[in-house]
């Protein structure tokens, strides 16, 4: 068992600086010593910002580089497989931001070079680490609400990005949604068999004019039966809205926002708390935390990670077969984008 | 401005039982003075219990006793719309338990009768009329959520009806989700446009084998370009589950359950209080007596309902919608039934 | 068993007000046949709004009638003593505002008439009536949280009264507090052996020149060794403030206040619910009610009401222990004044 | 302005192990460079799990120490203030755990010393930086309750110490309730006048043996005219048990426990949550990382902390008069004490 791993970060951009803050500060057998950018300024700056010896603009550097155990892949979508591929074939362990690719067949072909170079590949669904809703996993799977019948997920950005960053963003579902697609299997425990979409331009026009929506209601059916509802809005003017339900035959459990203090404060108006946590950073600041504690865990004790290859593919799977619902205004099997 | 109301109500069963009730304890302008079922020891049973003079086996009793100002009819589907069109002839005000009837034609020609008539026909959606929903309503109208996008009813009944009911109400969503089908009108203002339902049979088989489903999501979308979601089970192992919740550009109302009292317990185990309020007949008996309020208030003013014939022909329509949408797994425009 | 009790109203006040309106509306084997009040107009105006035969000056009309069962004593506090003694010899029940006096011995005098007697007497202690403080002393006496420790009651009122009411009030703990002690010896299921009060004028300077208090921290020990506290205020801007915790070797439960309905609305500012049910007339509808009922219901099967007089007894001399602990700042034993 | 500063840690029992990984894991610019405890052991294990050089059974090798900028008081409380004094004599800056000692007398040298020194001293109240109670204290300093008139603290231990740890603990006051004595006068933003305190043994009757006491309700009255109360007891079955609620004349701002998540729980028995924080390390893990960056912050700023040396004295003094205040059953005011 090897007591330190030695990180590379690829991409120092929004994410990628929270994943670096993240393994410098939280977790204890990590190592980051080096950032890749092509922007070598944002490098640097990050580099800098914690103490990081190496700052590089070429990735490959990182990817080549003997000292490195493993990387985080944070730069644009378009280059993830390029660079799983070439990290696998490098022998490096990989934590990839997702969507993993927005092609089924290019994920395919990245997970069958890790499977054969038999590196760790975790996917970025940060989400499944939030002790709310690890909580309601944990449940779940230990039969506390019985067999499960009703999946509702609402998730709600506090703002919308820019129409630039929609236009190369996959869309909203690619983009956003797919994090609760993959929370929807994860708490379901069982595969989505059909997506029915309905959507929306009702945030930002300029949204619709990128050919994009910005408000859905998606309808989920799982093969075990059960079924589900995903609403998300890209924006919701009281923050960062991420709240799930699930209902069954021996029960039901759900999870609130979290907010900054519990304070309540009465006065002649009524009673009043403040906003949830704002925005993803905040919220998410523990399940970053836990996520990256046990990537290094399955590089150390040589386990599967529990967001996995599979996990990464599905997810885009059901993004896309929502994209085809949408166009079509038809429910979609799976079975049509599989 | 006449004082006193005479009422005849038709049909001594549950919901009979109920509104006579109301109308006796909590209805100051109201005199129930006949009541009316086929079997004839039910309305006396009734009647004994309330002290009202008249108990008859024949509506027709009611509807042409001279004293009698107006009639709660609460007798089987099939028989309303002829009730109702006999009620408007001989010049009563009537309300009538939902739904209407089951066929579209049918309700129209009745409300053509009671347009010409001249008299009240208010609709039994008493949900409108619980201080939750009511709240939200007007919150929603006041602009207080800004524009609405997302609208989310959750909908679920502590146990199912006998299979041998099912067979005859025509359906859950004609005899259950009926009621989230005028809520969905009701708070977002706007009418449905197109409907898709997914559905399962997750609770009780024999509901499957009687033709019916007894778990379904429904998806619908709204002339103004709201989306909207409804759940729905015929069980929920913890009781009757009635929240609601609207989203919008300014902001999101929502309500929760009601329950007995406000307890907290905290033991070794954990922070616990009792179960929401079971069933509809303590969740909503002040919607009870708010509704029939409401009806004496129109009679004695000469005032419109505010649930009135059309509130009644659109839930129907929708619930017809959505049960071709199930029917052949796809949307189905409002204009297909209409 | 007798069917109808016949009542007569001494008092046409505010409190005469509740009590009648809830006999006539919520207790059904109650009638209402007399009101009395010094000033004949209130007492003419509350019967004719009720349909109520008979209107007088005089109580003794009432006291004397041969068809009255039960007298509602409404009056002024200083009437009490003599009022019940009469009644208790014209054989009538009775039900009596608190305070019953501000002396002890002529409280023990009237009690002793009624006893002689063998008519009922039952003390106007709603709030053990209300469903949630109901609800703790089920728990409490069914051992939920074992042996109780510390009982913690918060009452504060939206507004304080008048200054010239205040004067004749006989102070806060008679006219306020008083209903806090009786609900602590109710809840903890023990006498209070010593008190210490503290307290201050806050909120109105005019309260202290009528030598009162608005203010007030009451610390009570129990014969059964549990400690207890009572906060209260004359004034809470965000409205009626009525909440209980108690605390046990084995569990703690407390009630929060009741509100009209409980939705939450979310917007920019953040989560906003409305004020508590204020005042008393709308917090302790249902307790008005139940202890009405309860009422009839002692006298129809001859039982002793659960609220009797020496409950009135023990409360006024817990609040003539507070005044004496409040005048010289020190703890006082109830053997003190009792 | 220095970057880093030096930490020599004195004591390493459960609090100084506290204070050492708070240190380490969460205060950017401290190192702790030394460790001291008369029993070696300890100082070893603590030093070798933080990878700190220096492990030392003699407090004085850290107080000498020319590498060392502060050092951090965790030994027992009889050894506190000689500590302070050598400290602030070798010009170290000072952090010491509460009580600072049992007398005032003493305490009062060693704050003299301190201030000759000029060095910076800062008190272990670490509950002051916890989101939820700094929360409420801006609030209060802001004017959003208006003027305060009632302050509310409950705080309850899960477990008592063993009777072996009370005996040397100075009691209950001084012990757990300092503390809260603390928060009072910081929450309410006034100095105590008088104190009154009502004890009780219910918890464990080896405390009573040993002198103690575990069941406690104590009334505070401020310079401000505010009246407070605190109950404490040792054992809470639930947990951790800490809420406070300050009430003024424009409105009331509350906080409740902190609780590992936020599910909700329902099956056929009613709505469940867990625990809250159980114990203090959790509960008040953000708390010590805040106090910990403001001492520092306070070094490297020359800032005055926000918790002193004068409020190390003034809770003992109310703990003080709190005793005296228990064994004479009698208001003792602050002027007895100081």
């Amino acid at each position: 068992m090897k007591k330190k791993i030695n990180f590379g970060v690829i991409g120092a951009g929004r994410i990628g600086k929270v994943h670096t803050a993240t393994l410098v500060q939280n977790v204890a057998p990590a190592e980051v010593i080096a950032v890749a950018d092509v922007n070598l300024e944002s490098a640097r700056e990050l580099a800098q910002q914690f103490e990081i010896e190496m700052a590089v603009e070429n990735y490959r550097e990182i990817i080549e580089h003997p000292d490195i155990d493993a990387v985080i892949i944070c730069s644009p979508t378009e280059t993830h497989v390029q660079y799983i591929i070439e990290a696998a074939q490098a022998g490096k362990h990989i934590f990839c931001e997702k969507p993993l690719d927005m092609e089924l067949k290019k994920i395919k072909q990245a997970l069958d070079v890790v499977e054969k170079a038999g590196v760790k590949l975790m996917v970025g669904f940060n989400r499944r680490f939030d002790p709310n809703f690890h909580r309601i996993h944990e449940m779940v799977a230990a039969g506390k609400i019985g067999e499960p019948h009703i999946l509702k997920i609402t998730s709600r950005d506090p703002a919308p990005p820019p129409a630039k960053y929609v236009a190369g963003s996959g869309g909203m579902f690619l983009d956003m949604t797919m994090h609760d697609f993959d929370m929807a299997r994860h708490i379901v425990g069982s595969e989505v068999s059909e997506v029915y979409a309905r959507t929306a331009v009702l945030v930002d026009p300029e949204i619709g004019k990128a050919g994009d929506i910005d408000t859905a209601i998606i309808n989920l059916s799982f093969e075990n039966g059960a079924l589900g509802v995903i609403d998300n809005s890209r924006k919701a003017v009281y923050g960062y809205d991420q709240r799930l339900e699930i209902f069954g035959s021996a029960g039901m459990v759900n999870v609130d926002n979290n907010y900054p203090d519990n304070h309540r404060y009465y006065n002649a108006d009524g009673v009043h708390k403040n906003l949830p946590l704002n925005f993803f950073m905040d919220r998410y600041l523990e399940a970053y935390a836990n996520e990256m504690n046990e990537f290094c865990n399955c590089i150390i004790h040589d386990l599967e990670p529990s967001v996995n290859g599979k996990d990464g593919y599905m997810a885009v799977a059901i993004a896309l077969a929502a994209n085809k619902s949408r166009l079509e205004n038809r429910p979609v099997k799976m079975s049509e984008v599989l």
